[in-house]
């Protein structure tokens, strides 16, 4: 067996558990530090996954075994914790968004340009084994030219107002994430075109968002992305993707834990449900997304997503809010 | 427009009204007699789809505007009419079987053989576009050698007590159609194995029959050949296909009205329901069928199934029904 | 049988030829009448199908043997033929559009709205079984409040050079359809939306038109309709529908002529092709279309889609236009 | 975290392999001993793993760092080990057969009878999320009583010749897996009846062994069960299973690495390909056949399959090659 590699992992809720499972079900990764300042929940997982246990970051930074940090805290927090990796040379996995302010997220832009160390922004849905499966034969020539790009993703039931109090909106929060599978496919996107509705979350429209939102992408190459997002969906979490090129299509649609389908008297070839929320259907996203990320940090490969990709999400994010007030299509120069 | 073929249509039940139907979708058919001893039958057919009426079927085969003849009369009157038909010269499309009594069947067989009339034996699935399709590619080759054959078909409910008593049970008025379809693939069937079990219908257990049976066909390639039945089925009709070849595998699945499919909280990717029963499911069978058979009226092709299908069917079925009462397999030589 | 109720037919192309052969399998329908400035064409669909030739439309609104009239000559015959049948007070099914030019429409619009007759507008993808079932269904409640809708529509190839230049662009020879499938839906359609695309066609982009378009509407409910039209399609002819509300979701996907699946080394549950375009596709839609106007002509229903119908649709089509041209929302008031 | 269970595997053959690949993927166990005859393929397996190495299985029950033991080896060393396990008091997860020859399997009957500690048989497909699921459904009674089963299990391509001349042939070492499929639904089998052909096979000609069977199976309760086998198959991995009860049907279709769907001129909706074989398609069973076992040794479950279901697939493999060499169906009673 070759040496673990040996993780800090800052944030100890939801998506912070996930990766803890995450890196105990890889045979050469071990979790030495876990911190939260809610140092309870930190102790609750080192518990179960092992690891010492701090509330403060630095503790993470400055211990000698350490490889790699997984930062997993608030939003609010990953500019400071991605400058500390940065200062200290730790290789990092950042959870999306780097930040909600461009400008809080530009001032960090040099620096991680010239970073020589792995920093790897937490897109996980590109290691989805379907969607890269999807990719890779896209890649290979399988639908000829790409033309057009239809993602659609629903959430299972609203957030909690509070969440989107502090969210930045269904763009900033949700969309965020088909914004990036529509780059992972075609990275230079030059106009944003969007809509919003109030459908039925009260909240949203009191925070003056939208429950649901329909945008239009076009690619440098003219080509067309449509993202359909919806703040609910009543057959669970709904993560489709289809790719149409001058020689085929290719489609990804939903998954469930199992295949079993049922035939009664009043539907037949019935299947699911689907996995209720992300926490399930991209289990092996996260994982492998890990596995990506500690290659890098061996030195095999270099990361991807990375800080730019982060950067382009929000800034198409902002640029689809901009667009849905207005009515008006919006251009966007991601390189400038 | 072509001059129309005239037909005259002995029998007025469930099939013979979806075969007066068929007569009307087509272009360059007209029924000209319709014949039931019960005339009132014949009457209201005539009324919807035209013709002249009469109890005896005689006046029919004496006709001068008749051109063919479609016997879909009770089984104990096929013989008799086929005889007919035969005598006057008339092309015939008889529903199966030809009878339940292999000896009956017999007495046709040497002048059914030495005619060059038309005589088309109702064995519809065959011309449904499903099963025809699959068929086409078994034969271009697709799946290579045929090796395997999985004909799965369950009636949606029971018939009544009374049709299994006059039927010969469900190897000759169920079974019958199944036996047919494994020798549209493998013509020369050498053994047949059957298990029938009394599961459900306390009618056929009360007659001695079965309510499922389960049969494995040899072929005289050692193709391999099962059938799957039910006298009921939760999920409306089901009649399914599997064709296994040393290249591929070609598959028939059921087939409902509409392709719409239902995404809910409990179930996803739902369709249905299927067809309820023969007469939607086969709508588009019986009409090729009979699109087929004008053919060979017009001396444009010979037809099939014919005579000697009708008959291999029977041998069959009573093999069927032998092997599923002693336990042991049946050797069968249908050229004998 | 009911007398057959007769019908004039003028116009014999393409979409011509699907109307004779519609009404050849309709039991209560005849041919009486063909009309066509090209004679040649008309004697040879009036030799396979029946009815009188003509050059002039007026010896067919003046026939004392004409019951309706089918209107599918080119689209700058309409607005005279429905005036003509308007005046002659002949029940009409006409093709779309009624015009490419909204002010001509409007010259009859007064008319048409006073009118007892009966007129449709052959928008008859409203009468495909599988739109017509989803419809159904949602009318019905099956995914309770509609709240998204995605239309996908993709031609297999691009129309020639000649066609385009005369039938007003992608918007309003194409895309026309989807719109008024999305008013099925969503009748009162408030606000367009539109990017267009030229990524292979270089006729369309001499034209300065489009061969790749997506629309967004907004309904008046705030319901968010999606449109996805490609001038191509490697896998045929490519019509699906998504409806999607806050107990569910129902789509309609692609059909194809059977339903066999194939199994091999590279690729399994293989199913096609499907239908290659809208003559396969849409054959029950054009009989049931017929059906239905002829239910209205017999007086036992009422017309739907009629002229205002055909009208929102240009008038959605002309906002399109000028959407995908300018890159702002398009506000529209269909009422107006 | 729990103390983990520390894990003497015998064998480190390709189940071997997968075996301690699953050991390493979950929590709470780990590999103290391996063991192999074959000392190079220990030690290779101990290097990626862990564990020390032994070629001697007594020093394996003798150690005092073993909590269970895992039985892979080749089949003759079966009864041995399993007899060195009761001695121990260790428990003990053996794959299937328990041995060929069903004499020798009664030497142990009586002694496993007896004895308290946990022993697993290593029937894993009972434990696959798919079929796992479907008889979870068939037990809490979604399709009512159970009636007919329907079992397709077909190889990538033949066996070695030399694996077939030590395996005892198609039934006692492919059917025995679906055999134990049956009775994890059916256990009190009654009746087998079965047949079998040579296809395309040499091999398995020259051995007088068969290369496709089929198998009609009756339960107690009259159930119908087909086994379809064959030793090949074009498109992958062939493992399917529908039960149908008086109320629906279930079924489970084959699995593959994504879910990806292409749509391209000549074929659409394709998927796959499906997993090539075992070791890719069952790695959950594999995984979750383990995670059941260790409850079994922490005392918290009892363990299922176990030997009397190893035994009891031996007696009807048996049967069912008596019943294809002689045509006639065979009684069994599994409890004498």
């Amino acid at each position: 067996m070759s040496t673990p590699i040996r993780i800090g992992l800052i944030g100890t809720g939801r998506v912070g558990q996930v990766h803890a499972r995450s890196v105990a079900a890889i045979d050469d990764a071990e979790l030495t530090w876990v911190c939260d300042p809610f140092v309870e929940g930190a102790r609750a997982l080192a518990a179960r996954h092992g690891g010492r246990v701090t509330a403060d970051a630095g503790d993470v930074f400055a211990a000698d075994d350490v490889d790699a940090v997984i930062i997993a805290s608030p939003t609010p927090t990953h500019v400071a914790l991605i400058a500390a990796a940065l200062d200290a040379g730790v290789p990092a996995l950042c959870e999306k968004p780097i930040d909600l302010d461009i400008d809080k997220v530009d001032t960090l832009r040099a620096r991680a340009a010239a970073s020589t160390v792995p920093f790897a922004l937490g897109f996980n849905r590109r290691f989805d084994p379907h969607f890269a499966a999807l990719h890779r034969r896209v890649v290979e020539g399988d639908i000829g030219r790409l033309e057009q790009l239809a993602i659609t993703s629903r959430d299972p039931a609203p957030q909690a107002k509070e969440y989107v109090e502090s969210s930045g909106g269904i763009f900033r929060d949700m969309t965020i994430h088909d914004l990036d599978m529509a780059r992972f496919f075609v990275p230079d996107i030059v106009e944003v075109t969007a809509r919003g509705a109030n459908q039925f979350d009260a909240a949203a429209r009191e925070l003056r968002d939208y429950d649901a939102v329909q945008l239009i992408l076009r690619g440098a190459g003219d080509e067309l992305i449509t993202i359909t997002n919806s703040r609910h969906s009543a057959y669970g979490y709904d993560q489709r993707l289809e790719a149409f090129g001058d020689r085929g299509l290719l489609q990804v649609g939903n998954v469930g834990p199992d295949v079993v389908r049922g035939y009664f008297e009043r539907s037949v070839e019935a299947a699911g449900p689907y996995h209720s929320f992300f926490v399930e259907r991209y289990v092996d996203a996260y994982r492998l997304e890990l596995v990506e990320f500690l290659k890098a940090v061996r030195g095999e490969t270099s990361t991807s997503p990375g800080f730019e990709d982060g950067r382009a999400a929000l800034v198409l994010a902002n640029a689809g809010q901009e667009a849905a007030r207005t009515g008006a299509s919006v251009r966007v120069d991601l390189s400038a």
